[in-house]
């Protein structure tokens, strides 16, 4: 099937950029130097292909996610980054055949965890983006309550999610520095092997921060928010939509903002300017002539919250679909 | 089952305020008055709610709307209030056993309705919203394509969609008359029983401006956005968290920017100020002690796009859980 023959919108990968984008990160971050977040496309055949390229170790943001990569054989070790006191999903996660670690930051999330079979845990500390997390100081408190509580800890982990997008790179690596002091603060007081922070936007930045494994998810797809860092990953994430109207200066089509992550902004139209989104509309003023049924595409501005509105991501080379890949670890 | 035992995040609406919105609507726009917009909830069972307080003719934004809802047998006159041009899609709303129109502002939209079986058409115009639609003075001419392809020509659709949040009424009300002039303009030389307009921020704005029939859908659920109308509907529609993180000076709920419409911005914590949204999270300084396990009550700015990112409502009396309706008519 051509991909002009998908009905639309039809998300979809650009396979050989894909590949690429998974061998420049590998290339820096081999194996389980690279804890692949699965939350920036909830797919567990996306998350195959990273396996396959040296990565078995990875990182979730919800228990939907742990159990359906477990439930996949995707995967030796996973993460939840997140914290939970829902005894059925911690239940369900310590049920896995595959060992699950999960974050913690309080005396309720370390209770629930030790009370519903989870084993292992990390400490979430928090370096600078108010969410979870305690303070680096109160770390080895909240770790020996867990190991009173019988869990096993591992380390600390820290997202420093505030300084993505810091646009200057000195000033970004200057402020990851900082951010990873405070998580190695933390990491003295509470022990363990593993170091856990980071992202797709300061994956090149902890060469020196004592960080043993990078958490990226958005680098293996991209958005136009992340294309902006000058980083050495390419957009391999499209929504192909049909153009439905075409007027006196704009045209109109069929990828609204219910197929597109928009706490970015708008997304880009490849040859046209973006005025608005609807529903289920983009309306744009296009650089050249377009028709009626022709086809254009549409670059969603946040890769993860898209990908959480499409069932299923067609794999794309040239022009040709190969493949259909489930978004089978949506929801919660 | 009580709320507090749903899983988190949990979409729910309140059923007597639902009950409360639908009657206050109603009392307004009865039976066919009424066209409710489908994209709003995107669930059969709501719909049928809807029915059952007598609205039976619907608006749909997508050919899967018209399509689940004729194949659930709700409403006895289905409206696709966009365009397409795929054919498949056409094929499967003419196949339906309900009557099917569609909208239609061009000759390959025309053609492509006709070609797949579909019999009746409104004519979209463009009444201010740069979006579909002819202009008024084309209207005719496309109205004539359209009979002579063979199409029934109910009537016009136009769609004021840029003047929903105009804050003050009287100014509204003054921009949407002068809006539905052009819509009139169209409607005197397509001819046709049907003046279809309107939504639910301006679904009072219509007494004197010709329309035969409003389309809403948000005055059912309501957000945040419409909130701020002072219009007789109130919030029925919550997504429901539990406190995850409690920190110095703010705390952590499990709704994130994934279960929640974030193109109007940020949603609200019942008890508490919004800080920001992550994919998982929402970061909130509250207004009174919290505990880990604590379940907050949050707010969505945009109802649509909500519905649309959940499996599922939870439909709620009290305090106590009383039905579940899939969210069915997801994806396109």
């Amino acid at each position: 099937m051509k991909i002009t023959e998908l009905p639309t919108p039809a998300l979809f990968l650009d396979a050989d950029t894909f590949d690429r984008n998974l061998a420049a990160m590998a290339a820096v971050h081999p194996g389980a130097a690279l804890r692949p977040h699965v939350k920036a496309h909830k797919c567990t055949a996306l998350a195959a292909a990273q396996q396959a390229v040296g990565h078995a170790t990875f990182t979730c943001a919800t228990p939907r996610e742990v159990v359906g990569m477990g439930l996949a054989g995707v995967g030796t070790d996973l993460l939840l980054a997140n914290e939970t006191v829902d005894a059925a999903r911690l239940r369900a996660m310590a049920d896995l055949d595959v060992p699950v670690t999960v974050a913690v930051d309080s005396t309720a999330t370390v209770d629930a965890a030790a009370a519903n079979g989870i084993t292992a845990c990390l400490i979430d500390v928090n370096v600078g983006l108010p969410r979870c997390g305690v303070a680096p100081h109160e770390a080895g408190h909240i770790a020996e309550l867990a190991r009173r509580a019988g869990l096993e800890v591992r380390g600390v982990m820290g997202y420093e999610g505030h300084l993505m997008m810091v646009t200057d790179r000195a000033e970004r690596l200057a402020a990851v520095e900082r951010a990873m002091e405070l998580l190695l603060e933390a990491h003295a007081d509470v022990g363990g092997p593993v170091v856990s922070a980071g992202g797709t936007g300061t994956f090149d930045l902890h060469d020196s921060t004592g960080v043993t494994e990078v958490q990226a998810g958005s680098y293996a797809m991209m958005d136009t928010h992340y294309g902006q860092q000058g980083m050495p990953f390419e957009q391999a994430l499209f929504v192909s939509g049909t153009v439905i109207s075409v007027r006196d200066g704009h045209a109109v089509a069929d990828v609204g903002l219910k197929a597109l992550g928009m706490d970015h902004g708008n997304p880009s139209v490849a040859g046209g300017t973006v005025w608005f989104c609807s529903d289920e509309h983009v309306t744009f003023e296009p650089s050249e002539g377009l028709s009626v049924g022709d086809r254009v595409r549409v670059v969603p501005a946040h890769v993860d919250p898209t990908m959480a509105m499409h069932e299923a991501i067609w794999i794309v080379q040239g022009d040709e679909v190969v493949d259909r890949w489930p978004i089978d670890l949506r929801h919660w």
